[in-house]
């Protein structure tokens, strides 16, 4: 575990190496501040930590719920037998501890906490795999390809129900708050899933920009500001640095999902493991896409018509282009470096020192530099 | 609102007329304690506080998720205008709020917990008419028939987190336990859900009574009890009180399902809105009928023949009478009548007051003794 584990003051020595001055022999090479391994680390460290408490907590689970969760987490197949585990990124457990500890707290007594958000966040998976249909979720067969729609909807209700449970149970003074937050957090979850659901079925000009960046922030953003928010309220911070960490984990979070979409166009389908222009041809109307189709340029008239259609093969290159040529790309990855911005603002509203915001700092950047 | 507003003393003053000793000219005719006018009383009383409770959650929900819940609840049609408006007898938060009194709680306390039990009760509802493909529920096409599956397990979700947002942002002293409680109590409808819909997959012979009778513990009993627990806390009541009235309401609840599905089969068409011995004609294991499967009696062959094929026309009146000869009407009937006196067992235990306890039993004889 090392200094993840240790409590604020060894923990801001520990910050005092990852400061904008640059890294003292911690890290092998030239690794500057932001070069993703602080966040690696942080990542690592979150998963064995929050693990325990997720497998504790899903061992409370009857049987029946308990075969679809550990199937989910990766922790088993399908049939029962135990599975080497992948169980994505911990991104969101780890902004619940690295905003603790950065205000202050002890990210021990969060862990509930970012267990409770992980669990919230795998309901959602859950769910919307069953609404969207989508067939793989980290490299596995969805959990409603394997067990059906009716008991993927019930193990998605099981983990929002268990999430609540575990900070229901929570002695931390905090923890009635953070339920409070986590369940409004839910419902703005739903709400954006179902903006998704309603925009896919709507034509190229009957999405507006502001609707497609208010999903983004409900589906994307708002779990990512209630992760960093309950971190801040298990600091015991005040309202006013609450909803700043808030506000940073949305400002990143729109941030990582414009990066996201890019590279659901211009990634590498080698890294990506998606066919290139896949989104594409699936009509999706992304953010570069929307922002293209906004752009009242020739490409952009061009992109409405191959939208209005069905995908059709070979013209995928013709599609990219259009997107490109209508200034989607330049205006998603200007956007995200705007969100980025007033995220880093909103996080020095609530941690002025540098150092002690360094690795929230370092997880942001993690989520939005991937360049896969 | 009248006397059900009021609080303890009072209260036990009014509860003094319903007591075995009989009804003092509270209510007209030769009406006893157990005439359902005491229940009917209470339900009503319980609607009317409870849904301005529940109106106001409901109208906390983001536009998209509010009219669909909306809609479920009966108060909107599908078009978004208003409607009458019938959102089910409020079982639960009668519950609730009757044992907060009868265990001498302020009932106006335990308004927020009794609509987070109700919000509970609908999430399921609208989830478990995705997952069996009902069409109709009071009266009214189901919400998946209206907004689609996604959508209605959306709103599902959206309740769900509401009941658990209500509770925590309940300031009352046990709404953390309450909290706790109600979610394990949806992890173990869940399970009770997929124990329903797996059992329905299997064949007549692969089903035990003690498998039934535990799904309808899950199913159906655990949140009648949870709701009797919850407003055994909200009165402050110690651990064993508590769970006294939930096993209180698991038992009436079982009793209530053993009831139920007898008027499955033996009920009037007339009355009970289905045509005549449908759940046998769909083949649901119900309890009388997997009660008659294992009686070893020739009846018993008859009918496991039945049902390992698909259902004839014609057969209806064969059917009925082979689950009537194999005993499943007497041994349903027998064992409600057991759950009930056990239910009377628990209630006595933490109330020994017969005037006190009037409440809860005559909501108890209420949902057992409707013979429609």
């Amino acid at each position: 575990m090392g200094e993840f584990m240790t409590e604020p003051q060894q923990g801001l020595a520990r910050r005092g190496s990852v400061g904008p001055q640059g890294r003292h022999g911690m890290l092998p090479g030239p690794a500057g501040p932001l070069d993703g391994h602080e966040a690696v680390v942080l990542l690592e460290r979150t998963r064995a930590l929050v693990d325990l408490e997720l497998r504790r907590a899903l061992d409370s689970l009857p049987g029946s719920m308990r075969r679809i969760a550990l199937y989910h987490f990766g922790w088993e197949q399908a049939d029962g037998t135990p599975a080497a585990g992948n169980a994505g990124k911990a991104i969101r457990p780890a902004l619940v501890l690295t905003a603790a500890r950065a205000l202050g707290g002890r990210q021990s007594t969060a862990v509930r906490a970012a267990a409770a958000v992980e669990l919230v966040h795998n309901f959602t998976l859950l769910h919307d795999d069953v609404m969207d249909r989508d067939t793989t979720r980290r490299h596995r067969p969805t959990a409603w390809t394997v067990f059906g729609d009716a008991d993927a909807i019930l193990a998605g209700d099981a983990l929002q129900a268990l999430a609540q449970q575990l900070l229901a149970e929570d002695p931390h003074p905090a923890s009635g708050a953070a339920a409070a937050r986590l369940a409004a957090c839910v419902v703005e979850l739903c709400a954006g899933q179902h903006a998704d659901t309603a925009m896919e079925r709507r034509g190229p000009h009957d999405v507006t920009l502001d609707e497609v960046l208010a999903m983004a922030e409900a589906k994307t953003g708002a779990l990512l500001g209630c992760a960093c928010a309950l971190g801040a309220l298990y600091a015991g911070a005040d309202e006013a640095d609450v909803e700043a960490l808030d506000a940073f984990g949305r400002e990143a979070g729109l941030a990582f999902q414009l990066i996201d979409d890019v590279i659901g166009i211009w990634g590498d389908p080698s890294r990506t493991g998606k066919p290139a222009g896949a989104d594409l041809m699936a009509r999706k109307k992304s953010l570069p896409v929307v922002a293209a189709l906004a752009s009242g340029t020739p490409a952009a008239a061009d992109l409405a018509e191959l939208y209005q259609g069905p995908s059709v093969e070979g013209e995928v290159e013709r599609t990219v282009l259009a997107v490109e040529q209508a200034g989607g790309r330049d205006w998603a990855q200007l956007q995200a470096a705007d969100r980025m911005g007033r995220a880093m603002q909103e996080l020095s509203r609530a941690i002025p020192d540098p150092q002690a915001a360094g690795g929230l700092l370092a997880l942001a950047e993690f989520v939005t530099r991937r360049t896969t």
